[in-house]
Parts: structure tokens; sequence; C-alpha cells
């Protein structure tokens, strides 16, 4: 019996991989999240079960304990299984508790990774999580952990020269600019982005001192990825221009140089 | 005139995007680095111009000026050119500054983002960067900055419940267990992950007391990924079993439980 896990990407459906794609190609049955594009599913075979165990019946979410429970079932069923998962299954994905509670039963497992949100998202909206000379590192925080607290890691990430990228944190936006005020950093850039990669992408940009207020003049929502650090303020003049030509397609043609 | 910059992911060329692979199958000229899988070459028109910006003639790397320089006499020539980098364009793979410099040339960017080696070779290995109660975060560094120097970030994130993954960085090993040693961190599990996703991966486990004597052992080298963190140390007797499944293909039917 075989559990294979598979990362759909952070939205647009064409940012899965090669390998995710063929995996879906065979598959037997799929469980998979309400985050993922539903024209993935397009792949497996037309006689394949498909089941959404992110949201069921557009009541509450499947627990972990009954999505696990799922995967031995119907691994029992049909010798494999797919499950396929919103960005990468090991970034906050909780695939290795799936892997876990898989193998215990007696199940093997692949992992096909995904393209995460925290690094595409940013990148598609043209910030570099690292620039040479601007930011050497990065770290990827979420703002839901398991006691629903941020994570103290925070507070010695707002310290350093990371770049520093929040999962599910948009509900945390003021104690995480609390934390940035009280270290003296009311003028590090932050960016919000809703919706990422998708054509209703929604995106602000500021500083810690005024986000607040700009995050709810844009009403920005979940879910949501704020990047914190001198790589969000690349929104400087050249940046802009970027920027520009990549949403609108122009050209500076002539203005260079 | 447009740019493409496509994320050719961490090694097994089916790690490559739907999107990118799309964008391959319309180049007619592509710049590509010697990291990259040359058989992602093949998805390139038979007539494109492929050129290798990596190495030349197996003498030493075009410099970045050099590469930039080729970008933009290509679109010029072409119209478009596409840019295929290992793993992704955006983590310390410089692709920010082919785009600064693409603009200022008067040239539109696309960025279609990679599987990035820095969580994907982990997860391949059976190392998740989270899980739910180990680590809540994770940090990823250049062990090469600009500077030839050891990110200071190290010192903070050291101290974090963050998984560290350091990239490029195993001739940094013995000022990284330094770092970690300094701290009393002796127990600290690491891995470290050679030629990850192909089939020539090497990886070797220990903690930052014995990683140097057993790095020396297995003879790792470069291309190197190092994993620190109790992640890492998931190689206990659950972790070993999985891995152990997914590498041999075994299954432990009937003794689960």
């Amino acid at each position: 019996m075989k559990l294979t896990l598979i990362g759909a990407g952070p939205g647009d459906p064409d940012l899965i991989t090669l390998k995710g794609i063929k995996a879906l190609q065979k598959a037997e049955v799929v469980l998979y999240d309400s985050l993922v594009h539903p024209s993935l599913l397009d792949y497996c075979p037309a006689n394949s079960e498909k089941i959404l165990v992110g949201k069921r019946f557009g009541k509450t979410s499947c627990g972990q304990d009954e999505i696990n429970e799922l995967i031995v079932e119907k691994a029992h069923q049909y010798g494999n299984v797919v499950r396929l998962k919103g960005g990468d299954s090991f970034i906050f994905g909780r695939g290795y508790e799936e892997i876990i509670f898989a193998a215990e039963h007696g199940i093997e497992s692949e992992v096909i990774p995904g393209i995460s949100s925290s690094y595409a998202v940013p990148a598609m909206a043209g910030i570099p999580l690292t620039s040479r000379g601007v930011s050497e590192s990065f770290w990827v925080i979420t703002g839901t952990t398991r006691e629903h607290n941020l994570s103290k890691d925070l507070y010695l990430a707002a310290q350093s020269t990371a770049t520093v990228v929040i999962l599910m944190g948009l509900h945390k936006l003021e104690e995480i600019v609390s934390m940035y005020s009280g270290l003296n950093k009311l003028d590090m850039p932050i960016t919000i982005i809703q919706n990422g990669t998708l054509e209703d992408q929604k995106l602000v940009t500021g500083k810690i001192s005024n986000i607040i207020p700009l995050s709810k003049v844009s009403e920005m929502g979940s879910p949501a990825i704020i990047v914190i650090g001198k790589v969000a303020a690349l929104p400087d003049l050249t940046h802009q221009r970027i920027r520009a030509m990549m949403q609108k397609g122009n050209t500076l043609a002539g203005s260079a140089d």
C-alpha cells in the first residue's frame, strides 16, 4: 500500500510539477484540500474517486484525525492513495503527520514537493526573498501555531537581517507591528499579499508604522502572506517600474540607460 | 522585449513546473545554468539557441555581468529570452539582478518560480522543515554571502526553535558547529544531503557533537544542503522505519499498531 503526497503549488494550476501531474494521472483515489485549484483534478482518470477533505458540504473542515483515517481506509480499498495539498506538504502542511500515521498502518509514502507560497507568491509579485547585498537569508513563520500564539521565534527573526515571511498571520498583524515597533523598526518595509498568484490577487505595501491603516483601507483578508524586510521595499523607483511592466505587460523601450 | 526566468527545480527534471515547461516549449533562445538537468532542454524547439552560461568550455563561470549583457543582446536579437536556472531564481539565484538589468534596458520580465532545494531536498529525504509541535518555522541561509562570511543571523537562528537550512555552506561546517557548540547545543540534530533528489544522493545524519567526523567518513562534498534542528532527528525509530520504506519501497504491512 502506498500514499503519494503531492504539493499542488500556491494557486495557479500551472505551478504544479510534472512529477505531480504524472502521479495524478495514475491516481485511483485523490483526497484533496479546499485550497487546491479544482482544474488539477482533471488530470485524474475519469473513474477515479475524488474526495474533498478540506471542507465537506460547505460545513466545517475535516479534522486531521478524520483525514488520517480516510487515508488508511482508502489505501486498503485501492492499494494506493493520492493526497493533493495546497503549496507544499511539508511547509506547515501537516503532511508529515499523515506519513507517520500511514507508516504506522503499513503504508509506505512518497513525497512530491510543491511550489511553496512562502517564496513563490512574493516572487510573482516582484519581491525576491533574497537579493545580494539586500537580504542574505529568509525566515518563514506561521501565524497560527498549535498553541494559537505567534511564534516566539519572530522576536529573534525581527532582530536579524533576514527577510521574514509570515504565513496565515494576517489576524496577528497588530501583534507583529507591535513587536517590530518595540525594536524601533518603524521604517521597516512590509508587504501583504492576498490570494497570491491568482487573478484576484491584492497587494499592499507600506512600513511597520503605517501598514495597519493601509491594510484596513485596502480591506485585506485571508489567505494572505506577509513579507517584512528590506526586499519588501524594492518597491523603490526601480522596482515600481519593473512591477508595472510585469503587471501591465508594457515595456520601457527607449527610456532606459 | 521580454525576459522569462524559469526555476528548474532541485535536480530531478520532473520537478519543473508545467508553467516552466510551457515557457520552454515557446523558447527561441535559452540561457541555462550548469546545475540545470540537460534533459530539460529537450522541451525547447529543435531550432532554438541554447547557451550554457554556468560554465563555458569547462573553464571558469560566466560572470554575472557577462550573463546580463547576453540577456540584453539576445533580447534584441530574438525579442524574447528564456533564462533557465537551478532551483528557484529568487532564492540565492541572483534572478532579481537580471530583472533589474533587463528593465534598465527596456526589457520586461516574467518570473516562473521553481521548486527550491532548500525544502524539497530535505522533504524527499524524509525530513519536513516544519512539523507541528517540533518546529514551527524555518530559516534558510546561504553559506556563501557576498562578503564570503557566514551570516551573523545564524547566531540568532541557532537560539530559536526554527529549523535552520544552510545552502552552499559545507565549507563552513566547522564554523557552524563551533557556533552551536558555543550555545551549548551539542545534541542538536544535523543532516547533510549531497546531490539531493538525484540518483547519486548522499546523506549523513548526526549531532553537532559528531557531524564533522561523520561527514569526513562519508566523504561529503558539494553541492550540499545542511539541515539543523529537531526535525533532522525525526530519524528516530519511527522516522527510520518510514525512510527505509521510502527508499527501499518496502511496506511494513502487518507490523503496525
